[in-house]
This record gives C-alpha cells, sequence and structure tokens, in this order.
C-alpha cells in the first residue's frame, strides 16, 4: 500500500491562536479562558505535538456545545499539606485545570523545595510537555503526568481496553532553556495514530496489534481494532498502570472501567485526573551549577561516537526547539483535510476562517 | 546454541542473610552496617531480584577490603527545605545510604505531604523495589530512582557507554500489601545479562546490540562487546537521561562520562547519585479509600478478557510476591558457580560457608 498524497497548508500561529480562541468563545467559554487554552493549544502545534493542538479544536468545540465540559468552571486548589495541593477542575477545559495546578505547584516549591499537586474533575489537557516546561521556566524541574482521556491500551497479556497511553513529561532548566522529555506509554501515542488516520498514512508494524487476532495492524482503517503496544511490553504497561494510580486514584478520579472515551462521548464528565510536581532546583545545587552541569553533559553526549548511519544525536526536546523556530517562522503546516473541518466549524460558529485571518 | 544445564542448590535466606552479614563484617564493615546490608541483600534474592543478592556479595566484598567503600562512613542529612532534603553518603555502601534517604523521606512527608530527598555521594544500592517499598509499608506512595553504577547504554543513535540503565521504581500501598514496580529503562537489567553470563544462557534478540556493528548479540560470551537496548527506543534512552539528571545532577554526583563502573574498579570512588520521593496518600484520598479503590481496579484488570494463549494477567509486583512465598519456604536457588564463588570469599574471610550454616 503507498501513502496517498497529503496537501498541506502553511498557517501563522497568531491566525491559528486566534481561530481557537474566537471558536471557544463563541462556543461559551469566557474569552480569558479561550485565549488562555488557545495559547496552549497553538504552543502544542508550535512544538510538534499537531495531535494536541488545533486538530483538537472541532472536538472541544463539540463537547463544549453538548454541554460535556462546564463553560465557566470555579476551578478550587486546597493546600492540603504544606508542600501538597489538590486542585477541582469542575469540569473545565483540562488546560485551564492543569495550567493551574502547575501555577500552584511553581508556587508552592518556592516556599518548601518540592510540591506534589494532584489534579480531578478536570478533562483532556493536551501537550504534557507545556506543564513540567513551565516549572523550568522557573528554575524548577517539572514532572507531568495524567491519566488519558480514553483508553487505547490493555494491561500486558490482556485485550480489554482498560489503560490509557498515560503521559510522562520532565522538564529540566538548561543554559539555553528548558530540556523536555514528553512520552507516551506506548509506542506511539493514539494522537500519532489519528494522524495517520486522517492523513491515510500506513502505520510500521510495532504500533498496534488487533485486539481479536494479537496480529499487526498497518492499515490506518482498521485502527479501530487496534490496541496500542506499550513500551517496553509489560515494562510499559506497568508504568502506564503506576501512573494512572499517581494521576488517577491517588486524586480521586476515573481510572481503568470508569474511564470515559473523550473522543466518542461529548457529554459525560470524564472526571480526568493530573499531577504536577516542581522541585526547586536551588535547593540541591545553585542554579547556575546545575544548567552549566546539565550543559557539559548534554554536550559531552551530543559529541559522543555515533552508530553507523547516524547523522545527529538528538536528545529529548530538540525536535520540539526546532521545530517551534521553523514554525514560528513559516508557520504551521495543517493538513488539507483539517484545514475543511476547521473552515466547517468557524462558519457554523460564525467566526473568521483560516483564510481569512 | 543449546543453553548448558546449570545446576542449582538452595540456601535458607536465614544461611544467606548469615554469609552476607559476617562476610561483610569481616572485611571491615561495622556489625549494624553488616546486618542491615545483609538484610536488604537478601531481601532482594527472597523477591527474585537475582542479581542483586549474594551474588553481588565478593564484588563488594573486594570493594571493602580495597578501600573503595568507606567502610565506617558518616552519612550526613541536610534538610534543603521544609520538604526536600540531601543526604550524603560519605561514600558508604549504598544500601545503608538510600535506606537512610528513604526513612528520612517518609519522616518529612508525614509532616509535609511530600518529601523528596537526594543522594550524593553513595555507592550502588541493589534492588530499587526495596526502597520504594518502605514508604508504602507507611501508607505511602515511594518512588525510587538513580544513576546506575556502570554505564551499559549508548544515547540513542550513539554507541559509546555514557547512560546507565538507571532504573524507576513505584511502589503503593494495596489491601494486600505494597504493590511494587520495578523496571530499568533498558530492556533488560545488565545484572541479568550477568545472570546469562554466569549460568551461559543464550539472550534473545532485543537485549544487546554490538557497539561496533549494531548487530544483535545473543552469546554470552560477547556481552562484553555489548550495547544494552533502551525500552521504546529513543524514549527510554531519553527517560535514562532523565532519571540520570534527577537522581545524579541534581545532587551534584556522578553522570555520564564522569561515571566509575563499579563493576571493573574497586578503589574509585563513584559519587554515585539517587532519589527517594515519598508522598503522603492520606494527604490526597483517605488511605482505606484509596487501597479499596487500588484493590477494586486492580482485580478488573486481573479479570479482564485475555489474549490467546495467555492464562493469566500479571500487575506489577506479582512475580516478586510470588517469589518471595516460594522461596521463603523452599530456600533460595543459587547457580553452582555462585556457590563455588561465595565458599572461597567466606573461606578467605575466615567465615562459615553456606555449607556450614
Amino acid at each position: 500500500m503507498n501513502a496517498p498524497s497529503v496537501s498541506f497548508r502553511r498557517a501563522s500561529a497568531a491566525g491559528v491562536k486566534g481561530l481557537i480562541a474566537d471558536c471557544l468563545a463563541a462556543a461559551g467559554a469566557p474569552r480569558p479562558d479561550a485565549e488562555a487554552v488557545a495559547g496552549l493549544m497553538t504552543e502544542a502545534d508550535l512544538t510538534g505535538a499537531d495531535a494536541h493542538g488545533v486538530f483538537r479544536l472541532p472536538q472541544y468545540v463539540r463537547r463544549l456545545r453538548a454541554g460535556g465540559f462546564n463553560r465557566t468552571p470555579s476551578i478550587a486548589v486546597e493546600r492540603t499539606a504544606p508542600a501538597t495541593a489538590r486542585v477541582d477542575g469542575d469540569n473545565g477545559i483540562g488546560h485551564l485545570v492543569v495550567k493551574r495546578a502547575a501555577e500552584t505547584a511553581i508556587e508552592i516549591a518556592r516556599e518548601t523545595g518540592v510540591a506534589w499537586v494532584g489534579v480531578r474533575g478536570s478533562n483532556h489537557a493536551g501537550s504534557a510537555g507545556l506543564y513540567a516546561e513551565m516549572a523550568a521556566a522557573h528554575g524548577m524541574i517539572g514532572i507531568y503526568s495524567a491519566v488519558a482521556s480514553a483508553n487505547h491500551m490493555a494491561v500486558w497479556g490482556g485485550n480489554e481496553l482498560l489503560l490509557g497511553t498515560n503521559p510522562l513529561a520532565i522538564a529540566v532548566p538548561t543554559g539555553t532553556g528548558p530540556m523536555v522529555l514528553d512520552m507516551a506509554t506506548t509506542v506511539v501515542s493514539y494522537g500519532t495514530i489519528k494522524k495517520h488516520v486522517l492523513q491515510g498514512l500506513p502505520m510500521p508494524e510495532g504500533w498496534l496489534i488487533d485486539r481479536d487476532t494479537g496480529e499487526p495492524i498497518t492499515d490506518p482503517a482498521k485502527a479501530g481494532r487496534g490496541i496500542l503496544l506499550p513500551i517496553g511490553g509489560y515494562k510499559g504497561s506497568g508504568l502506564s498502570l503506576m501512573l494512572g494510580v499517581l494521576a488517577g486514584i491517588l486524586n480521586g478520579a476515573a481510572f481503568g472501567r470508569d474511564c470515559v472515551d473523550f473522543n466518542a462521548d461529548d457529554t459525560s464528565v470524564t472526571d480526568t485526573g493530573q499531577l504536577v510536581i516542581a522541585v526547586d532546583v536551588a535547593r540541591f545545587v545553585g542554579l547556575d551549577r546545575f544548567t552549566a552541569e546539565v550543559d557539559r553533559h548534554m554536550a559531552a553526549l551530543r559529541g559522543s561516537a555515533r552508530m553507523a548511519g547516524v547523522d545527529a544525536i538528538r536528545l529529548p526536546g530538540d525536535r520540539r526547539r526546532e521545530c517551534r523556530a521553523e514554525r514560528a517562522a513559516s508557520g504551521i503546516p495543517l493538513p488539507a483535510a483539517l484545514v475543511a473541518q476547521l473552515d466547517t466549524v468557524a462558519t457554523e460558529l460564525g467566526v473568521k476562517t483560516l483564510g481569512e485571518r
């Protein structure tokens, strides 16, 4: 099977952000909330997390209009101990809730050295790396995890969709800005699968297996029958499970069989759980010493001998940094099929389309 | 190639523990320290972490006698913020240092909800799961990571041994005791490779690649030419790197090119870094509610439909629990080659051999 050719159109970050904000506001979100979510979604697009950017707008708009999101949430922060807090998102858009959790973690960690902030009553919050990165911008280490907003994985040995791709993001400050690891506990995220489905691109073996036969699925049209494979087999399954316990069960949020498939259901409350940890580097080694040492060691890794055929050694966050620079300058590439969807949404909501911005 | 048959001998946990304690004490460790290390090493053997149990005794004895360990360390705990501490191990045996760090984390977390305790000046501490489990026994979530005591992995794309198998362990309380995830960021740990080398067992493809050719290594005799493969390719490489930053660089401990190969060098100071996090469950949801919910969800996962050919769904820690029960009752199986090594060590130190216990 050959991949069909996919045509792209470049849109400016400002245009994308404006479209998202206007659509969310037209669908009922207060303007400041719409702007905040639009900023984070556009940042996801800029940094190459395509499955968490404007790609999600039609779904978010549907959910806002259907009442699946609380359009005007009262996000509540409860300090449960000197170094811990729990945020109740009141069923708001996840970006708003987790942003608040990350800000809370940074504030507490400044005082206590480390903060662990759990979230319940939240929703899909998009790109994991963005929330870890917030702490790194304050000279802290940031860690983020979440119960994914749909179960696309089975526990190792099982074939029921009871676990999510539960992501882990870790960000640390360096001399040249945050270094960010942002990984799903599956070989690829479901967003990557959705992107392949949208673009009709075949998938390599090792991403998805058929839930009945266990055979690899490479045809994007059959993705709906698939189970995502965890990294490292039982290890990735165990890691996803444990992150789900920490981000979900510990916060009294949904896990496993109680998770709502956010992609298939626009109205049920998801009670999504998330987790943000912030650690103040200055409480361990001086920030200057830390960033100098990170820079020294990362330079040694980059400059180390390479396997045959490898042109450059890439470290966590390299791709997102390069992608951000390129897209900020040249625009965000959007598949034609997505642009058509976005035009429909904009027209329905009576806001300017991307082409009119 | 067929695996050569390996003969095993069963030794009681009390016998193994006594041998370790007597040998460490005879090699210069104070008796209480020798007993504490022996307890943790025997627990590693009981729970199936064979590469971190009595298997390590000859190496530890060599290092104690060669002066590579400080036999009488002054382990110092500095509270660096309300919820953080740094432990300086004064080059003591890692088990003593990390045990102190875990106890400190539990004590602080009781007060502040979460504690992050960094370690420097430490050494190889054996089984990661044991330190995470300590917090779980106190109704807390425990997380442990470390810079591995030798670099057996390259950064993704590289072929120099600059990264370790840097483990991650997460333990949570359940209604039936701690549930423990204990994983290396490589497909297998180097301890597993050593076990195969010791027993002459062939290795499956996917564990090790030749550092020059990139070809899989399956012959244990060629393991010395190998690079361990990370889980999930670049993801596991990135995770190992980040855990190394958190457990090493953040504590002012060794990382990357500065790491001493603890297996090949009995005298150089390793300056090993480790990390323990404890989180008090009661600060989020009640402990009873938490364990009940974990139990409910784990039962759902265990009872879920299975892939063809799978006889039972196993969750993190199942193997260690079953192994512990079996070995506590029937003894710890030790390969004959290891028993011979241990006999030599015991005889040299003038203590009773395993057979005499």
